[in-house]
């Protein structure tokens, strides 16, 4: 609810652009998972100039060396997979940037951007991101105007009525989404897991078309397991003829989401706003409580047991 | 069904080793869609010592410049988001190196190894996969040896069996792998899509735990949307303890599929290999003709329409 005031409270330079600057490093890698990971993989569409490679893993890839920029992203800090990913980059010789709120990652990392804790992950989007922007393609008031009046478009009234339609359908939300907005797709899938408990499936086209169609097409079955939503970042492109395509011979109905906003990064942040509103409403309309993640804890917590 | 010829038949040096050697790049991007794409995925994950990204869009990243060696995979040469790709390569003066077999990527590419023609993409992943580990990984007649023994310890009764279980479930298949076996979950998700005509949804743990678990353990409609099957590739990780965690605890019932072979290229190629007889026999059961795929067909001529 509250993205504005997240991408608002971290205008100042909280940032690596220092060391950024000093380092010299041609690739980033971006360590994360879940909920915090996620500000990775949206990151690396916003700022296509750089090569951004996000790991979900326990692993740092055997072919990182100094020429890496390290950035662990972890909301708790104790996230086991970023933490090992560290320790990794560590035993390499190499440093280790981290956004967190605290915990392990805090106090193994060697430059930390520390932000605002009491949240569930998934709810600190805009904390996460405000980091990467800042050091990496650091906007001006104007893009800060930009984004505030998209933010202020999205109407909650459109919000609920389409996410009573998805709980009443008792169907998978099926979302798909193209480039420069791919990475929403999957920040939507999450955030139907975790606020609407709902499995849900991601796609971005073209790739989408280049199976999927085949069962949406010749399996009724398939077809009428899924709420189809699709998120309209650009209308001018190759994968906007092929959704159109694909709507008309496979007979698929898809709710379209459509971006609005001045600029690329406004439109992108209505999209996520937009998104964070729908599955929670949805978690609500389905009598669920959007923040109860209590089996990811639990799993956490056993997983700490077995060494 | 032919696999392991594919595998042997190009086992002269046919790939792009000496211009690899004389370029001396340190990044590989590798471009392709679909079945032809799918390679990439597994090559990148097989070959992990290199950095490896691979695109499936229409656009050469921005970043690509002289230090990227760059390899387009199209079966038939026609796919229009890689030829996309290779004519950015070509506008930034960079080298295009082609796996296909023919088409017009044979025609704009530097530097082809033309693969044998008539199948579908995704029956030519021995094919498609070869020229990228001749190039970087070459492997010698043990290994050729491993790969053989391991394709003939896939069961032909098992696969069929499980076939069956999952066309009588009339559920959507959920797959499940993760590293050093991430790319086989991708891999297994299009087959069913194409040979089965069943949508599907592919996942890698860990990442897959920091979310999914959610709807699985508290939302009874969405575990019972789903056939679990999960590709048990390493038995001895963090990964696999969440599995075994996960199965208890959201109370799900995974099919295991197991890799089995003397080296983890052969236990990969098992994995390869039961996988495409497994979809294979799915479509058969639910009386599909797994060949068919005539719905991209049409849909790549319509788009040919639009300019």
């Amino acid at each position: 609810m509250d993205f504005l005031s997240q991408v608002n409270n971290i205008k100042e330079q909280v940032d690596f652009s220092e060391s950024f600057r000093r380092d010299n490093c041609r690739l980033i890698l971006i360590a994360g998972m879940g909920g915090s990971g996620v500000s990775g993989r949206i990151f690396s569409e916003l700022c296509p100039k750089l090569h951004i490679t996000v790991v979900d893993s326990y692993k740092l890839p055997d072919y990182v060396d100094e020429s890496y920029f390290i950035i662990c992203v972890s909301y708790s800090g104790n996230t086991e997979e970023t933490i090992s990913v560290a320790n990794m980059a560590h035993e390499r010789g190499l440093r280790v940037h981290a956004i967190t709120t605290g915990g392990k990652l805090k106090s193994i990392a060697d430059e930390v951007v520390e932000i605002p804790a009491g949240l569930q992950p998934r709810q600190a989007l805009g904390y996460l991101l405000m980091p990467l922007i800042n050091t990496f393609m650091p906007i001006g008031s104007a893009e800060r105007n930009n984004i505030k009046n998209s933010l202020e478009l999205v109407k909650v009234e459109d919000v609920k009525k389409l996410s009573e339609e998805i709980a009443s359908s008792g169907k998978i939300p099926y979302v798909v989404s193209w480039e420069p907005y791919a990475s929403i797709s999957y920040r939507t899938k999450t955030q139907f897991n975790e606020n609407s408990k709902l499995s849900a499936i991601n796609h971005v086209l073209s790739e989408q078309n280049h199976n999927e169609l085949v069962p949406l097409s010749m399996n009724k079955n398939m077809k009428n397991s899924f709420f189809f939503i699709s998120i309209d970042g650009d209308s001018n492109s190759r994968s906007r003829n092929r959704m159109d395509i694909m709507e008309k011979n496979a007979g698929l109905n898809f709710h379209h989401i459509t971006a609005k906003g001045d600029s690329y990064l406004a439109r992108y942040f209505y999209l996520i706003h937009f998104i964070d509103l729908l599955t929670y409403y949805t978690g609500i309309s389905l009598k669920y409580d959007p923040e109860d993640v209590g089996v990811l804890e639990s799993l956490k917590k056993e997983l700490a047991n077995i060494r």
